[in-house]
């Protein structure tokens, strides 16, 4: 009963009327094979191709799941046949390095094609989404000979990465971890260990399976500081880059999971499998967070994927479903029963879903584009200011994301009355699918603290100065006395939360909790007020939209001004709750003795 | 692992020193027989029997589930047997009328019970919830016969009532039922219709099943007011009691769901099925109201419950895992990393959950206690005042606590990191399960439409104002200096919930929408000020007990006072987004035509 189409009307105003993008595209070198066309025909196709082979296998793959027999594994019916058209698409290298034949396309625009990876079937989307991080991370790290045997094939979907990272005694603090890496020769080591929670560590659609996993010299410091990465093939690759024998590796066993059934969750065994070193001895884990922000802010557009089709499929029912009589009496008084969005009760819940989803939609843009001015932008000034931009904002892309996503699943199943619980409709799978997100990829707690700690506290402010300082500089810019009310709105809450910052980092000195007390509401507070931004800049959009335009486009326009307001007047106040909350400070929590937390009876 | 053992320590300082109830038992004839050391007997016996009985098919159930085979349907391993101990115990008939067999324990006892048996299997738990419902039903609103006949049998868990409500196009409104109902003679009908989303609609439990059916008469007006209530049993039963042939109606199918797996969801084929008319023609809906309440507060202690049992669950979780370091340096150096409760982010998911535990136990006990004087107390003007209260808090006992049983869940989930979403930790069964809470009984949204409508708007405020009386007095009423926290912001709380409920009331008679759109915001805003209020009591009763016991309760109270701090420092600070919320009035939800929020392209 999904019911979904691509959101390109959507995706292209964001593209192209809010951020303009093509015109940053033509300025790029990197990216200047890309225009507007070309990237309407990439949307177009993608909008296709998930809805035609993704789609149909979402709600049949979460109730067959993965299967582990002999040590294989199977994914759910479908999904290899779909996974072979994508790959002979070219859909996995689409953000690729060119020069390992990728194909370059900026994230500005692959998170759009991500959304609807996630959308049409979040157990699949997985499945790339990992082989996504694994080919940055190779070519950023891996030496010449390696990125030219790896890359081209992974990114042809003929073979596929995974990250091995957590053990069962540690994931958030991975100086823990027990994997050992004992060298062999001067190029191979043996690895030894076990990691859980591997997504894609085994499955049947790819020929090869190249796991990047975490573990530790045998000089290795203790800590964080002594770990290294190594790229482990389960079919070992020769010089030649031909599949020799199987590597000294299997898949232990499935996790069972609330969701996300079509994806493999493996626990891997390493027996002494063989391996090589990526990057620098002990480096290994700066070199993850050189994709950690592409794969954050990928995890943030599961929940806005997830978002999406909960929110179409849900207006799909509200369409047919027919309970009560408007407030105001009968809207259609020959038929037995009223449409169920006549009930204000029920607007609202559809009304914050959406608004959620296009907020997060346009946030998503603005942080991809930030990463694409890092990364291919000629100047260095450039560069360097959109790798702040990045820093502070990943761990809202992928914090706030997943949690407004979760929250726009839950509402948006709510909307359904009994059916939302049934199985047959779908909605409560998005539920279950999006609950993850929260979690991997570190958690959103995690995300707090990494704002707060690294992103706020440790430049004193400086990050979210600069990103205060573009704000009011767009804030200052073009816009009408129509949407004054926007300007101002967002005007005020960036205010609360550089007062609610300086508080928080004044106290932040004499007691090392608060910070951490603080992190989750800051994290909020910071997602609200970034959001507040973007509903500006589509508000200004709209408004040239509607001028421009004229009566052909006019219901977009007055929808897009229609769902900000709601956004203002329904979602932003949140930001007075958060502030009353941070400026509680570290008592409430700590007040508390450890034992008291657990139960007596 | 789950893990759990009943709150007595909470439930007894509910009962005897926030509520002193046994006073109030003595106070009433119809309850004066119970004592204190009686009710500590019973849920000592009832902590016994549940964590005995239901907690270990907690998790198979779930895993299992129900089947459908040729028409009969088979309840997961063990539940059958764990069904009959409870029932030869006698905990089917606590709250049930004496008269008839049943044990007449008032309810502000019996809630106590009920959060133990949704804590311990949810799944199970629905049978007796039902079977409650309907014995309540049938005591208000059935002849002196069928009550001789069915409640003694009922009581004893021999037979099991369901309430055989909603039809495929309809759930919330009522008035659309098809089901029909023939005269055969005078006192018999046949029933025929589809009936959906039945629980316990057919099982392996009992001997028999009674259910409860709303149809309609040959001559019904059309609408809600033309709604008859029949008693159509499985077997069908003669004069003296006895079963006799199977009745014309059966089980067509068992829904899917996201969780209660063990809970049979049925739907249900009358065709033509032999029942008895309760109470009046045409006033079925009526006859059901009277039990509603007692229901609906049903319903808020699953979410109460599940909280619960997710909370202590967590904590044996957190007392194990160790990731990282406490903000301050190594807690316990000699490990290799501290607890995770050092960490004041993970304190924080831990308090929330408790804090909405400790609160809605109150609460609950308060609404019971209301429900046991409007029922039991020998004044008149008293039962009137309590009859008031409760038609004012039962929405809210309904929405809030399952609202926030569900945020309690998904909190604790998070606090597992990844083991959280696996199924063997059995952290996301109780979201599974929490999740239903929100929908059934009247969805949370019905709920919020009924306390702006019929219990604020419809009185012009009278119940609040008499609600705010009761708390002011109570506020004003002993306590001293160290809570006078608790105190002002509770009082806060209230003259913002006056105000904006004024405003609120005042812009409706202009506008019909307004009273829906700022229903669900009002309900929270009005939950949260009953909270407060309780945890005003809960810190009078715990100084009071640090000042009767000296140090041998001390930890209890301590802690007590702590929770309470953190509900008023990062709980009760949401009614402030809530009132920017309701002030902005039906517009933000009103202003975007139907067909816009249908999704284009």
């Amino acid at each position: 009963m999904a019911s979904y189409r691509a959101p390109l009307r959507d995706m292209r105003f964001i593209l192209n009327e809010v951020f303009a993008a093509p015109e940053t595209w033509a300025a790029m070198p990197a990216t200047q094979a890309l225009d507007a066309d070309l990237a309407e025909a990439i949307l177009e196709e993608g909008a296709r191709v998930t809805g035609a082979e993704l789609l149909p296998l979402n709600q049949s793959g979460d109730a067959e799941g993965c299967r582990l027999e002999d040590g294989e594994v199977r994914t759910p019916a479908g999904f290899k046949e779909a996974f072979a058209t994508l790959a002979e698409g070219g859909w996995f290298g689409l953000g690729g390095n060119p020069e390992h034949d990728g194909q370059g396309m900026p994230k500005q625009l692959t998170v759009a094609f991500e959304e609807m990876l996630y959308a049409t079937n979040t157990g699949f989307a997985l499945y790339p989404a990992l082989n996504s991080g694994a080919t940055l991370l190779l070519d950023s790290h891996a030496d010449a000979v390696t990125k030219a045997c790896y890359l081209p094939k992974m990114y042809a979907g003929q073979w596929l990465g995974t990250m091995c990272l957590t053990e069962p005694h540690c994931g958030t603090d991975l100086g823990l971890i027990k994997t050992r890496a004992e060298p062999l020769d001067e190029r191979r080591y043996a690895i030894t260990g076990t990691k859980i929670w591997i997504t894609g560590g085994e499955h049947d659609l790819a020929e090869n399976i190249v796991h990047l996993v975490l573990a530790k010299l045998p000089d290795a410091p203790a800590g964080s500081r002594g770990i290294s990465l190594f790229l482990v093939p389960k079919f070992k690759v020769d010089e030649r880059g031909e599949l020799g024998e199987r590597n000294a590796l299997g898949c232990g066993g499935l996790e069972h999971k609330m969701g996300i059934k079509g994806s493999a969750t493996c626990v891997m065994n390493f027996d002494g499998a063989e391996g090589i070193l990526i990057g620098e001895p002990h480096q290994g884990l700066a070199a993850m967070f050189t994709m950690m922000n592409y794969e954050r802010l990928s995890i943030g557009i599961q929940g806005l994927g997830l978002g999406e089709v909960a929110y179409q499929s849900a207006m799909d029912f509200a369409r047919e479903r027919r309970q009560s009589r408007a407030p105001s009496g009968p809207a259609e008084p020959e038929a037995a029963a009223d449409p169920i969005l006549v009930h204000p009760d029920v607007r609202r819940m559809a009304l914050d879903v959406r608004a959620w989803n296009e907020g997060g939609r346009a946030f998503t843009a603005f942080v991809a584009g930030q990463l694409d001015l890092a990364k291919f932008h000629p100047e260095a000034a450039v560069r360097d200011q959109a790798d702040e931009m990045v820093a502070l904002l990943t761990p809202v892309a992928k914090a706030f994301l997943t949690d407004r996503g979760f929250e726009a699943t839950v509402t948006a199943q709510q909307l359904y009355g009994g059916n939302g619980y049934c199985v047959e409709w779908g909605a409560e799978q998005y539920v279950r699918d999006a609950r993850i997100a929260m979690i991997y990829e570190g958690t959103n707690g995690i995300q707090a603290m990494d704002l707060v700690g690294r992103k706020l506290a440790r430049n004193r402010g400086a990050y979210l100065a600069r990103f205060a300082a573009a704000m009011r500089a767009d804030l200052a810019e073009g816009g009408d006395a129509e949407i004054a009310d926007f300007r101002d709105a967002a005007t005020q809450a960036l205010v609360r939360l550089e007062a609610v910052v300086d508080g928080l980092l004044a106290r932040a000195g004499d007691n090392p909790d608060e910070l951490g007390a603080a992190a989750t509401d800051v994290l909020e507070l910071l997602g609200l007020v970034a959001y507040a931004w973007m509903w500006w800049k589509m508000a200004r959009a709209a408004r040239h939209g509607l001028a421009a335009e004229g009566a052909s486009g006019e219901a977009f326009y007055r929808a897009k001004l229609a769902v900000g307001r709601y956004f203002l007047s329904r979602q932003l106040p949140k930001a007075l709750s958060l502030e009353a909350r941070i400026r509680g400070g570290a008592e409430p929590l700590m007040g508390l003795a450890e034992e008291a937390f657990y139960p007596v009876d």
